[in-house]
């Protein structure tokens, strides 16, 4: 793997079991990937920083995921001009749901792309579809993924 | 009034509406207050600097009214040591339970106290509520409030 | 921990355990507190008492906790005229969602403060901060759990 | 009309026109019926007043419309013993479903008998069927009705 | 126990146990009742002719308990002109929202008295409530009953 | 048009204009029908001996429409052999989501074949489907209507 | 068992312990059906030749059952002028919500016969209904299945 | 504006309005784009080809709009590797909750990045993003963007 061209930041440690799909399906792409668990709301600064530095660190995409009021997709998207997913987490009372209209309703001027909940593995596969654009190989890969599936 | 003791704090100027019962209640109960438009998605510097300066500014209470993927209450909150009220904005779309639930599920370590949809007065009654610990002729006001709605 | 400063009333002995992080909390902010369980719809009158005498008690804030038609944080707001924090309880039905509207959606006139469903710590916390202005060191030690939370 | 043995109780004035059809099918009967507008969470007192001595002043059934976290049908169940009808109001951001879970969620021991959102004319029906086993005349007409129903 | 004046119907023998706690609390009232499981949708004529029949069989309110598209209060209501009650199951689902919806939502002219979901004490209660008009020991047991559940 | 083979019932006059795409569509179709306002709550004999009589009469297939807890689908199929199409009706409260899960949610032994909100051409559609199985010419403009809406 | 009449489609393998009860009744009927696991998103040109030549292949009626964003139904209806009945899969996460809108909320045009969440049986019931009109005595064993459902 | 590089497609020409804001966004950055109205249900064939071809025409993203069972963006994410934007339209019976649950909820291995209900600029906004990587003009003016937002 190369240097890191995705960003994965986590709301919380707890979530890191459910983004294991996210990064084993990276590391199948051979996409680099810099990861960072900070909460948007227990430490804004650090949140603000990383996502301020993203794009001059070389990374073309960032993935975010939180649950309940889950604010870090959004508020990474207002510290970067990079394209920014968004991952709700499936949560024990409302199964998401929070997560998801918190992450997905973004207002004009600051655009989340919000995969399902507990979406992981979609989220590298967006985010490979995203950096294919400049990276042929992964773009390749992505498109011998879609035939290996039709076969399956 | 005498000095700002509540800051207001708009996502959007099309929530201005919606929220003049917040100011008027605060009016008349002779508390003078703070306002702010600003986007926790679109100006979260100006948003970080507002909320991270209002103690020392002299605020006690802060209410961050927001509709949709609602951050401004929780990103204020995140930022600030004060208690936080949010009015979750009503959507045409989702009625404003996108808002509510963007609002009220906040994480553990940072709270912020939620009102009903589109409920600017209760917000104005419930900072009057926090501050009247430190200003009894606030609380008498309460009160007297109270009484009069029982009579009512 | 001095004289109790918080008033914790529960809709039911079941909701116990979910509001230990409440206790837990307040106990290592070194906040007291004064502890009852009392339904709003089968104890009426115990409720309208001890909300009613709560302020004289030398109570600040109080943090009521209920499920389902949890009417209880509203019944003890409409005999008091202190802040009151309503917690929803996660039910095995429809998740809480049941709770939380019937705490959150208050009429105007009487608000109550609502946290996060299954929300007892931030429930803590919020009457941390209430508290806060009247107790230096409450605010104190919330702005280092901040930084804590922040650093971690 | 004879004696009131209906009450009818709404939160709000404003929820004064969705149950017209509620008395207007109660006179239809010949029912008679005793009339507040008084606010659980604004006027607890007079409800609770209201509610208590419901029995002694001859009613035999209590129907309570509220909308929102509408407390109202469940705390006038919580002082008396006569079977409470609880009306849900639309609301205008969530349609009602808030008024329709804090009526019908109540918890075991303190029941209500909720009618469907707008049930201003099945709660007066309701109410007929209920005070018919006393009242040989109403359940006459009650059948009456429903063979009007089926012919037309 | 008496003769019976309280129907129960179920519209499935796998909502038995939820409906233990009705059951038991009519013993606990001495009030006699009729068990039927039948359902609604396969089992339409039993039902009709089971409803049709109830008022002179003695009965005097009937409980219905069913889930998902629990037409069976309803149904149950469509034939007799007796008060009943109607209790949503559970659902694995949605949690029984969808049987809540189903049976409170009745239209205009036949009225169904929904308690909540897995509401079966309460059904009882209220049933007891209904019969108490005519039954001064039910009223009588039911006042102990609130008096007990106040000093618990 | 030929003889009836389709049926169509409606829970209410109110439901008639938005029922009016259906005929229409069985109208293009060529398709005859029978045509019923009866409610399964006001008029349950009109309903069931109208189902139950339904395949003598020459029906091969009916179309239910019906608002809120909508369970004349569902009730005409407890009445025959025949498919049953249900139309959930839009809701002025909860916009249909009632009348949906009360249509959809059928028990075991007994389907439904539910369409959207309002999907009041759908159901003819679909009931063109199922009848062209025995009416090719019906089966051959279904072909027509699909290479149409292709080349739109 | 005869030629296959019914076809029925899955969304992921997974989804095959949830639609046994489906070709268990089919096979208790006598139906006998086509059985293919493919995915609308994976493997789209497999579902549109699966569905494109269902008819000319001898198939009556098809069954598509999908969870989540439960493209299949809708797509395999796309393709072909056969009914296609559509089986929600409950989903961890919001229970079958995403499913039951993704498959009942057709655009006017293209029905899908939506059943229940997780309706397996229910699909095989009406796939017989459906195909009894050519079969009387898939018909017939329907009418005996009925009395049978009515006795038990 | 160069060569088309975003393919916009949408469900129905009933849904050009509200993706107006979307077009304009793209115009004013300049961005060329291939428009095509076409239905996922009724002109299948029509999108696959669409979709199938859109990178060999030089497309490097796709925003797609539907509403209900909004297939659409799904089934062009199965025929093409390109990032596929999912725009949620508003419906007038479910508010676009059936929409968005349609267009987020994709299964593992086909993404779909869902904006928020009628978030039609949003679109344009990480169309912006997504091209910026290879466009610098286009990243440019994306962080002109950001700034003048900031100042507003």
């Amino acid at each position: 793997m190369g240097e890191p061209v995705v960003g994965i930041i986590l709301g919380s440690t707890s979530d890191g079991p459910a983004m294991d799909p996210c990064t084993e399906e990276l590391e199948k792409f051979g996409i680099g990937y810099d990861y960072l668990v900070a909460s948007a709301h227990r430490a804004p600064e650090k949140v603000a920083e990383w996502a301020g530095s993203a794009e001059e660190r070389g990374l073309e995409v960032i993935i975010a995921a939180a649950g309940k009021a889950a604010a870090l997709p959004g508020v990474v998207a207002s510290h970067t001009a990079l394209p920014v997913i968004g991952v709700p987490m499936k949560t024990s009372d409302l199964g998401g749901m929070d997560s998801l209209l918190s992450i997905v309703q973004m207002p004009p001027g600051v655009p989340v792309a919000c995969v399902a909940i507990g979406g992981a593995r979609n989220a590298a596969l967006l985010a490979a579809q995203i950096v294919g654009a400049a990276h042929p190989e992964v773009r390749a890969r992505f498109r011998a993924l879609k035939e290996e599936m039709a076969r399956a």
